[in-house]
């Protein structure tokens, strides 16, 4: 194909990405230093409509560096009908952390896997990820460090970082060909571009970009999950059912309320003076009682510390981002406190059992919600989960008290009488959730609430000593 | 009122204002040290549904820095149907600033005229801003003060800035009268709140929002403009299509296009360097070339560095939010280079004449434009407007064209021809557009289009232009 053909055969695709809007694009550069990725993605864009592209290659501003790591690539996937390049991204971070010794051998498994569980989630939302890798010999990338240092136009391209990098030839090298064999994917391919001119180079990046947009790669079936093992002590809705709960008093309830909320404030400042951030997700029944819990807990915080989300229907910017964006954009910076009333469980929960996410959306979902708390885990976090649980008589009286008291009417809707009808399936649904992410660190505690006394204070308790035990670790 | 009763009333007003998303609310507490505004504060939280509410208190962070000062609480508008609480919030920033001198009076006076104009303008676009002022007298504080000091409780409350705000009792008193005086108006009124105990001073916060969220005041008629004066020259359609354009041959053309992207990828890197953020709008009649023009400006630049909007219909999470956010969200860091494929001036031109907005919203866009402008030039940065102008004859062939040329099929839509059928109203429209924001350092720059090759080349050349303007001024 010649230049010109391909330059537009280009356009057109890209064109028609735009139009569909089903998929997004990623074109991720990384390799060896003076290897022309620059120039080749200025010219690239030169090619390409503007308008639907966006080049990410800047270091992380300090409201990414104090979030989980992935928090700052989370916030630059292209919505739907776009294309994102990238100039190292997520692979310059592993290799030249590498390289520098900043990760351990282990470390950067680790990183393997979370690159892998990552590009697997994006490809499964319909966003296709290309990763080229730009090659030069050792003495040729000298040779043309050395040919750039000469010609004024051209001398600021080189600085001390990429002379390091020229003598750290033969580590990226070797880091490089694991970084590749180990996130090799049918949905994340990568390319190998050995050295040539820019316009040789141009070429190739084109072609490679045309044959993943003409022909995308099939998305996984499944994506992975970076955690394997399950934390002791998986919760049961059979358990907590069979379990007689004795009525508390009124005297008795509002001196332990009082104790747990001071409690929670000491623990809440902790928090905060060490930049601990906070994850608290609230899931359970309708009616269980989950706006009163969280009142019990954001009484006892300061109101600049924390912020409620309550997780609905999607924004429409949120429909054009994979699934997991809508969760990710709401992690908390460090010291701060999040609270979720309902949260990403909502994919195998209503979404599962309303049929509103597809088997295999909602399959895949428990890894990649594992990978999710897993990377807040990582970054220092505490992640809680709390299930509010009643039985469905229970529920019923409740929903009939709130049916005849008209300042609690509104919060009863169709849905909430329609999920009813599907107790049975929703039963089935939670106690798979927590069989498959009851994983350490992000362990479930299933509350139950047919005493709301018993269950606000047990809500403040499993808050608690989830803090507490984090703050008693040393970092 | 009783307690009780106050606070069933309030959270009724929250879930009234949440069900009906027709406004947004913005509780504001300034004032002196140590008065109680943290507690109540919470406490107010307390009363409220916290999954509509949202509390600020930060200092800016880095991306926050890095952009025109107002960026930072634009971002921070709540949604309809929210409740945003500010802690200080912009008036914390002028009043700390004069009184610690590192405001001029001058600038502080121009602050003040900022705050009327971002307060009207989120006034006139349904969010409701009410602020309350804390009074302590000086010898009440400093025994309150000395009080928290005794407290180990509280103790942590009182650190040397609550003392420096104690010395400075009688400058915040006095800048604090400025500050009610000159920024009082009915759509954003001033409270006072005489010290009293937290219980107290809660039910008057309490009763003051209840207040507005009952009875919200009227909004502006109209918004101000922080500027008045026009630039000299305000362009006009009559007189560009009255000049006569002789063509330009390949060759020069070629050279002189090479020599326009070598000049604008100096001044780019230059621009960088000194971390000066550029704004580029481009605007015009459809077929005009405004995609070529932009296209030529951007293949000189680095991708790293720019990045392209185009403007058409907003998302529902901009239509949640008052108009100008979705302009003010997309503005560059430092350094970096935003170019606009049609902008904020849709609102005055084809929201005007295909009455998207009411008269009173077109009408008062025009000092909300020039404020908008005006912070990215009191910021460092420059602002770049380019009208590409092509007479009626011209499109009518350039339509024709795209509609005979495969290729160009996409560019050619129902709308264009629509918008032709209103050209008069169009042209007064944009006539109009000229002379109301011609602005000092927003100039206008109309650019006759009936010749691709001058055209093109007069984008470059205006571009370069005001770019050599700003890096030729010392700061």
């Amino acid at each position: 194909m010649k230049e010109e053909a391909l330059r537009y055969r280009l356009l057109d695709a890209q064109l028609s990405l735009a139009r569909e809007k089903e998929r997004a694009v990623i074109l991720l550069l990384s390799g060896h230093a003076v290897t022309h990725k620059g120039v080749v993605v200025n010219r690239l864009n030169h090619w390409l409509e503007n308008r639907h592209t966006e080049v990410h290659a800047l270091g992380p501003s300090s409201e990414e560096q104090s979030r989980p790591y992935w928090w700052r690539y989370w916030r630059r996937v292209p919505d739907r009908g776009r294309l994102g390049i990238f100039i190292h991204g997520w692979y310059g971070d592993a290799l030249f952390a590498r390289a520098e010794r900043r990760l351990s051998p282990g470390a950067f498994q680790d990183r393997l896997a979370e690159i892998r569980a990552f590009e697997a989630e994006l490809a499964a939302e319909g966003v296709v990820v290309l990763k080229l890798w730009t090659d030069i010999g050792r003495r040729e990338q000298r040779r043309h460090l050395e040919e750039l240092q000469l010609d004024p136009a051209r001398a600021w391209q080189v600085g001390p970082n990429e002379w390091q990098r020229h003598t750290q030839h033969a580590v990226i090298e070797a880091i490089g060909r694991t970084l590749r064999d180990d996130t090799e994917a049918p949905h994340a391919p990568w390319r190998r571009l050995p050295f040539r001119a820019p316009g040789e180079q141009l070429t190739r990046v084109a072609r490679s970009l045309l044959s993943v947009m003409e022909c995308p790669p099939e998305p996984p079936a499944t994506t992975l999950s970076t955690l394997s093992e399950e934390a002791p002590g998986i919760p049961s809705l059979r358990r907590v059912s069979a379990a007689v709960h004795e009525p508390i008093d009124k005297a008795a309830y509002r001196e332990r309320l009082a104790h747990g909320q001071a409690r929670l404030a000491n623990n809440a400042r902790e928090l905060a003076r060490r930049r601990i951030p906070v994850v608290i997700a609230f899931e359970g029944h309708d009616a269980a009682g989950k706006g009163g819990g969280i009142h019990r807990v954001t009484a006892a915080l300061d109101a600049r510390q924390y912020r409620v989300y309550r997780i609905g229907a999607p924004s429409d910017e949120e429909l054009a981002l994979p699934w997991g964006w809508r969760f990710w954009r709401r992690l908390p910076a460090d010291g701060r406190i999040a609270l979720f009333d309902r949260s990403w469980y909502g994919r195998v929960l209503v979404e599962r059992v309303e049929g509103l996410a597809s088997e295999a959306q909602w399959q895949r979902a428990y890894g990649e919600i594992r990978h999710f708390e897993q990377q807040l885990l990582k970054h220092g976090g505490v992640m809680i989960k709390l299930f509010l649980a009643i039985d469905k008589e229970e529920q019923l009286k409740r929903f009939e008290a709130r049916a005849a008291t008209p300042h609690k009417r509104h919060k009863l809707t169709d849905d909430d009488w329609r999920n009813r009808e599907r107790w049975d399936d929703y039963q089935r649904a939670i106690d798979e959730m927590f069989a498959r992410t009851h994983a350490p660190g992000a362990e479930w505690s299933l509350i139950a609430c047919d005493d709301k006394r018993r269950a606000r204070l047990a809500v403040l308790e499993g808050v608690n000593e989830r803090l507490e035990a984090r703050l008693a670790s040393a970092v």
